[in-house]
C-alpha cells in the first residue's frame, strides 16, 4: 500500500479539465495496490478513482487492461471503468506518469471468504471469462510456465536463506512442470491475480472484480487454479474442500470444464503455487532499502504447493468430473 | 502517510452499526496524516472520515479535540465535525484503538500558496480564536517553551550530525527562549499546526480546516508565529513579506493585535521556528527501523529561525502597528 507519486492539486485541476466530470472538489491518496499511485477523486460529477501507472507496469500494456476492464463493464461484469477524456483518449499523462481515471466501485473485500464467498467468485469469473470471450487485444502472461525459470535463477542462490532445501525443492517442481505443462487446454482471457483483495462484496452479494493489471492470455483454468490457492486455504494452510467444491461447482455450472481441464487442475494449482512462490521469494530476498511495502511470506506458498502435489484427482478438490 | 492499523469488513460492519448512518458501502485507508489511521468511509448516509488514533495521540486528549472540533463547527467554522453514535458517544473503539468518525470536507490543499491564500489563512485563523474565546475544556501546549528543554536534551548529542555547531546554537537560542518568552500576552485556544497541508481550498476560497490533533490553550499570537513559518517563507527560505503582511493584516482586520502582541511576534516566530527544529530534529535522529514515514529536515527551520533573529519589529514582516 502506498502513493509513489504526488500529484499536486494544480497538475490535477489541469489533468481532470480534459474530462467532462466538472471541478476537482477533493482527493485522497488512498493506501492500496502495491504497483500503482492511486487516488480518490471527487468531482462535480462524482467520485473516481485516479491511477498512476508506476514502473513496475509496462506503458504498452495499459491500453490492453484499460480495453478489457471497458468490454468487461460493457458485457456486464462490474469493474472500474475507464473514463474517456474529451478527445476520446482513456489514458492520459499526469506528474509524468501514464495516468487514468476509472469509476468508482462500491464493496469491501473479505478478509476470511466463506464457502459462498467462494461460490460467488466461481460464478463471476465464469461469466468473466465467457464476456472476454470475443476481446480482440492480447498479452502473453509473462508469469507463466516459461517466465518460472528465470524467476528461479534469480533467486536460487540465496533460496535457502529461506527454507533449507528451498532451492532443490524449487528445482525439482520445476523440471517437472516444465516437462508436464499442457498445452491442448481451452485458452482466454484471464485475470491471473484474483486473490479476495481484488474481489469486492456488498451484504455477501459479489459487487465488483478490480485490478486487472495481470490480466493475459493464457490457459482459462489456471484462473481457477490460483483461487483454489488464494481462497480455499485455511490461515494455518489447511486446505478447506468445501471452499474448493463451491469456487469450482460455481465455476462449472456457467462455464463447464472439458475433460482434459478437469484432468489438469491438480497440475494448473501446482503451477499457481509455484508462480506466486517464485515471485514471493524473489520480493523477499530483493527490499529495496527504505521500502514502503512489506514482502509477503513466501514460505505460505511452499506449504500449499507441497499439498498439491499429493493431490492425484480433481475429485480431491471436491469437483465431480 | 500510512494506515497504522488495518480494519476488516467485519469489525467495520459492527462498529458503523453503532451510527445512524446506514450500512457501510466501501472504505479505503487513506495515505494521509502521520499520527493516525484514516479511512475514507462511504456508507448510506454518505461520505466520511474513520479516524483510528495511534499511540502518538493521548487518549485523555481526544475529547477535547473532538469537542473542539464540534464546539467550532457550530459556530461556523468548517471544519470535519465528529458524529455521534446512537448513545451519543464521539468517541468510540475500533480494532483496539480509540476511533471517531468526523464529516468529509471538501477542498484541497495548495503546495505553492500564494499571498491571496495567505490572507485567506488570516482571516479565518483569526474568526477560529474568537469563535473558541467560549470552549469550556482547556489542554497545556506540551510543546510550548517549557517543553523545548527536553526536547533539546534528547537531542544534543547527536545533534551535530545534522549540522556543524548545531547543537551550541540551539543551546543558545533556549536559553534566550527562556529568559525572554511573554508571559502576559492574550491566551486562548490555537490550532497550532496551521501548516498549508491542513487549510483546504476550493477554487481559491478556503473551504475548511484540518488536525485539530495539537491544539491546545497557548499565546494566541504563536499560532500566527507558526504560520509565518509554515506560509510565508519561499522553496529557497526567502521570506516573502507580501505574503506575511497578506497574512497579518488580514488576521488583524478581524481580530486586532494588542500592542504587545504586535511587540512580540518576532520572539514568537523564533519559539515556533525553534520548536518545529526540535520535533524535526528528533524525528531525524529517531527515524525507526522500518519506518513508513520520511522525517522532514530539520535544517529548513535552522534557516527560519536564523531569519527572525534578524528581525528587530513585526513592521519587517510588513504588519502595521
Amino acid at each position: 500500500m502506498a502513493v509513489y507519486t504526488d500529484v499536486s492539486a494544480d497538475e490535477l485541476d489541469a489533468f481532470v479539465a480534459g474530462y467532462a466530470i466538472g471541478d476537482v472538489l477533493a482527493y485522497k491518496g488512498i493506501a492500496e495496490g502495491v504497483e500503482n499511485s492511486n487516488y480518490l477523486l471527487h468531482t462535480e460529477a462524482g467520485h473516481f478513482i485516479l491511477t498512476l501507472y508506476e514502473k513496475r507496469v509496462e506503458p504498452r500494456d495499459l491500453p490492453f487492461f484499460l480495453g478489457l476492464m471497458e468490454h468487461l463493464a460493457g458485457r456486464g461484469i462490474t469493474c472500474p471503468t475507464p473514463l474517456h477524456d474529451r478527445a476520446g483518449q482513456a489514458l492520459g499523462r499526469l506528474a509524468g506518469r501514464p495516468a487514468a481515471i476509472v469509476t468508482f466501485l462500491d464493496g469491501m473485500w473479505i478478509k476470511r471468504p466463506a464457502p459462498d464467498h467462494c461460490a460467488a467468485l466461481g460464478t463471476e469469473m465464469a461469466r468473466m471469462h465467457l464476456a472476454a470471450g470475443d476481446f480482440a487485444m492480447r498479452r502473453d502472461n509473462a508469469l507463466s510456465v516459461a517466465g518460472w525459470r528465470p524467476l528461479y535463477e534469480a533467486a536460487a542462490a540465496r533460496a535457502d536463506e529461506v527454507l533449507g532445501g528451498l532451492a532443490d525443492e524449487i528445482s525439482a517442481e520445476l523440471d517437472y512442470l516444465e516437462a508436464n505443462w499442457p498445452a491442448d487446454l481451452p485458452r482466454g482471457i484471464i485475470h491471473a491475480d484474483l486473490f479476495p483483495d481484488n474481489v469486492f462484496f456488498l451484504r455477501d452479494r459479489l459487487s465488483g472484480l478490480i485490478d486487472f493489471y495481470f490480466a493475459c492470455n493464457d490457459i482459462i483454468a489456471y484462473d481457477l487454479a490460483i483461487c483454489l490457492n488464494a481462497w480455499c486455504f485455511e490461515a494455518d494452510l489447511a486446505f478447506n474442500i468445501t471452499k474448493a467444491r463451491a469456487l469450482l461447482a460455481a465455476y462449472v455450472a456457467v462455464r463447464p470444464f472439458s475433460p482434459r481441464e478437469f484432468e489438469a487442475l491438480p497440475l494448473l494449482a501446482r503451477g499457481a503455487a509455484l508462480r506466486f512462490l517464485l515471485t514471493r521469494l524473489n520480493d523477499w530476498l530483493n527490499v529495496p532499502d527504505g521500502a514502503l511495502v512489506r514482502p509477503k511470506d513466501p514460505i505460505e506458498y511452499v506449504k500449499k504447493l507441497r499439498f498439491h502435489q499429493t493431490v492425484a484427482s480433481s475429485r480431491e478438490y471436491g469437483l465431480d468430473p
